[in-house]
C-alpha cells in the first residue's frame, strides 16, 4: 500500500472520479469520501466509488495521508479553514481547482506548519458535472498540473505526483501564477466568449430558426455553454485579473475584425483570418 | 432520367461532393464539372466524380438543365455575369453560397429573362476544403436552404428542390434576407469570434504552454478557426450589415460579463451564465 488512507472532499464529477480511480488502483488502504449531499455519498458507496462515506470532516480526514479538496474553487479556502485544526500532522493536502495563485496563497496561510499543501489541476473536466457522471477512467492519459511553491516540501509533492500517476495521469508542474495566466487564455476566455455568444443570440428572438440551422457553426460553442454556471462564475472571479486582461485582448481582436469588415478591406480581413488559421496549424 | 445534363462550376468540397452525389444518384444523364484548376478536373474524372470536365464555360453549360455555381461567395456574381450570354433558354441556375440576399439580387439582375435563378445554401460545410475532401455522402441527412424570391418560377424551384432531395438533403425555403440574418448569428458570428479568440492568444507568446494545455476549452474553437480564411472573408463581406450587427450584439454581451467580473458581482455573473446555459438546454 502506497497510501493507508486518502480522503476526497466533494464527490462531484472530479472528486467522484478520483476516488473511484484510486480505489481501483489498488494501492490505497481506504478511500474516504465527504459530501454535504447524502445522495452523492449513498451513490458512491453503492457503486464502490469509495470505501467509507462521511459528513463528519474530522472523522474523514483523521490519519489521512492525503486529503483532496475537490469542491468548486470558490469554497476551497473555506474548506481549508475547517481542516486547519483537525488535520493529523504529516497529512498532505491538495486540491483540483481550475485557478491556483489566489487559492494556493490563501491555503498556505491557513494550514498549520506540519501540514503541506500542493495545488493541483487535472485537465479533464467535461461539460457534465456530478458524481453520476463520474468515471474511474476520467484521468487516464490526461494531464494534471501541480503548482508547488517555495513553501511546498518535496515529499508532499512526490506523494501527490504519485497519486495522479498511479491513476494514469501525466503530471506537469508550473508555478501558480503562470498556470493562471495560461488558463485564462486557453480555458477561461473561451468560456466567457461562449457564454457571451449564446447570450448574444438568445435575446434576439431568433431561437426557432436557430434551432433548425445551428449546424452552421454555433454547435461548436454550445458544449462549453452547457458547463455549470456556478462553477464557472467561481472560476472567473477567482482568476479575475487574468480573465479581465484576456477579455481585453480578445475585445481588441474582435474589434479589429469588425472595423475591417466595416471598411470593406478584404485583403486586410484575409490577413487577419489567416493569422488565426496558421496558429491552428501549429497547434495540432 | 430526371435531368439530362447538370453542370457544376467550381469543383471544391461542396461542388465536388455535389457532382459526385448526383452522378451516383443515377437520375442525371451527364454531370459536367468546371474548374480553373486542371488538378481538380483530373482528380474529378479519375475518381468518377464527374462525367466530363471542362475549362470552357460555354461548352460546359450548353443545354444544361441545371447549372450550379459552387465557387466562393465573392465571385458568384462574376460567374453569373459570364453565364448571362451563353446559357441555353430554360436552364435553371442555382448556387451554394453561404450568403444570399446581395448575391440573389445581383444574379437576378444579371441573368436573361428566360433563365431562372434559385439561391441555395447546403448546411454541410466542414473546416476542410478542396475536392480531395469531397464525399458523395456529404449532403445525406443534411439541411439545404433554398431562397426563392418573387422572381423565382415554380418549375425552377421544384427542379432545384428535387436535385437536393435526390441526394438525401432535407430542403427548407426562407427568404434571402431572413436567411442572412439567421446565419449571421448561427454561423458567421461564431466564426468571427473563433478567429478573434485564436488571434487574441497567438500574439501573447503563450503558444508553447498552450500547445500542452489546450484541453481546457480552447479546442472547441479551433475547428472553426481552421476554416478557409479566403472563403470566410468573402462571406463576412457579402453579409456585412448583418455580421456587423451581430458583432455589436456580441460585444455588448462580452462587455456585460467583463464588467460583472470587474465589479466582483458573483450573483449577477451566475445569472448571466445561467441564461446562456438555459438557452443551450432548449437548443438540443
Amino acid at each position: 500500500m502506497d497510501y493507508s488512507k486518502i480522503t476526497v472532499i466533494g464527490l462531484g464529477l472530479i472528486g467522484g472520479s478520483l476516488a473511484w480511480a484510486l480505489k481501483r488502483a489498488g494501492n490505497v488502504g481506504e478511500v474516504y469520501g465527504v459530501d454535504i449531499d447524502d445522495g452523492a455519498i449513498d451513490y458512491a458507496i453503492r457503486e464502490h466509488i469509495i470505501d467509507v462515506g462521511s459528513k463528519d470532516l474530522r472523522d474523514a480526514v483523521n490519519n489521512s495521508d492525503v486529503v483532496v479538496i475537490a469542491t468548486y474553487v470558490g469554497i476551497i479556502p473555506k474548506i481549508a479553514k475547517s481542516l486547519a485544526s483537525i488535520l493529523s500532522p504529516k497529512t498532505t493536502v491538495t486540491d483540483v481547482g481550475s485557478v491556483k495563485a489566489k487559492v494556493v496563497m490563501e491555503i498556505e496561510n491557513l494550514l498549520p506548519k506540519d501540514v503541506s499543501f500542493v495545488g493541483g489541476h487535472p485537465i479533464s473536466g467535461t461539460e457534465r458535472s456530478g458524481i453520476f457522471h463520474a468515471s474511474s477512467e476520467l484521468f487516464k492519459g490526461k494531464k494534471c498540473i501541480l503548482t508547488p511553491t517555495v513553501n511546498t516540501d518535496d515529499q508532499s509533492l512526490s506523494r501527490v505526483r504519485k497519486l495522479w500517476e498511479c491513476i494514469g495521469a501525466k503530471v506537469y508542474t508550473m508555478n501558480p501564477e503562470a498556470h493562471d495566466r495560461v488558463f485564462a487564455y486557453v480555458s477561461h476566455l473561451p468560456h466567457t466568449v461562449a457564454y457571451a455568444l449564446l447570450n448574444s443570440i438568445a435575446p434576439e428572438g431568433w431561437t426557432p430558426d436557430i434551432l433548425d440551422f445551428a449546424g452552421g457553426g454555433l454547435k461548436d460553442f454550445t458544449r462549453i455553454g452547457e458547463s455549470s454556471p456556478e462553477m464557472w462564475s467561481d472560476i472567473f472571479m477567482a482568476n479575475r485579473e487574468n480573465v479581465l486582461a484576456a477579455i481585453e485582448d480578445f475585445k481588441n481582436e474582435i474589434e479589429k475584425i469588425r472595423v475591417t469588415i466595416e471598411k470593406g478591406n478584404l485583403a486586410r480581413l484575409r490577413d487577419i483570418l489567416s493569422n488565426a488559421a496558421s496558429f491552428k496549424k501549429d497547434f495540432i
